[in-house]
């Protein structure tokens, strides 16, 4: 298990890849962002994307479906923050996305000598190796148990 | 219809509320974000947050709902970005969450004399009136059409 003393500033990972589905995209536009080029694609078309994109907060949350997964020897984080999250071009159905992360800071917490906190860079790409997605996420990480 | 001429830098809107289920808190985690703590009952009584709660960007993603919901008289808004995204406490199983929007800056686009950047302070707050997610999302809105 990997915990908050085991991780370095520096440290780089890639994720699996993960494809969207229009179905995937409607289903959860409906949900959670009902807007027309997210639902509709006729509505999409004449929209200024052009056709149906996936809510930026599924494009995010697909990000965090492959953060956890190239993380899962790392133990629980728990997330404080999101700072500078920008959406640099939409998620369209059939695209593929891919996370490459790096810690870019780490500190103990002051109020907890059990934690500490990470904050990492993430940046998601397309097929085509274009950004879609980039945001510092910061979550509290365990220290290691003492000896 | 509102645009982006229409918005005013203090214009305040009070959104609907929504209640999150324990199903869809497992759903949305084992599609975006399987820890234990988002899809395990058992494993969450015993996690850092004693019980099941929501993904953080389920959280987001709710709050998204209900702006779209308390903003549908304005023009198409694209999201371009998101600062100090702060989760202060989780939501749980049962739990209701409401939206207060507050406008804090607007600025046409130098490239696009036809839309405008607006960005609005967004505070989620639960059943008891506690604070449980703070964010400031900037959006692109469309000018009115010249007469």
């Amino acid at each position: 298990m990997r915990f908050y003393d085991d991780i370095s500033v520096g440290d780089v990972r890639h994720s699996e890849e993960y494809t969207v589905s229009k179905s995937e995209i409607t289903t959860f536009g409906e949900k959670y962002d009902p807007q027309p080029f997210h639902i509709d694609e006729d509505a999409a078309e004449d929209s200024v994307f052009g056709g149906l994109v996936a809510s930026g907060w599924q494009t995010a949350a697909i990000c965090m479906r492959l953060h956890v997964q190239s993380s899962e020897d790392t133990a629980a984080q728990v997330g404080v923050g999101v700072d500078n999250l920008r959406w640099h071009q939409p998620l369209r159905p059939g695209e593929t996305l891919r996370l490459r992360n790096e810690v870019i800071d780490k500190r103990p917490s002051e109020s907890d000598p059990g934690r500490g906190f990470v904050t990492t860079r993430h940046e998601g790409r397309n097929q085509d190796d274009e950004l879609v997605i980039s945001y510092e996420a910061t979550a509290m990480v365990r220290r290691a148990p003492a000896e």
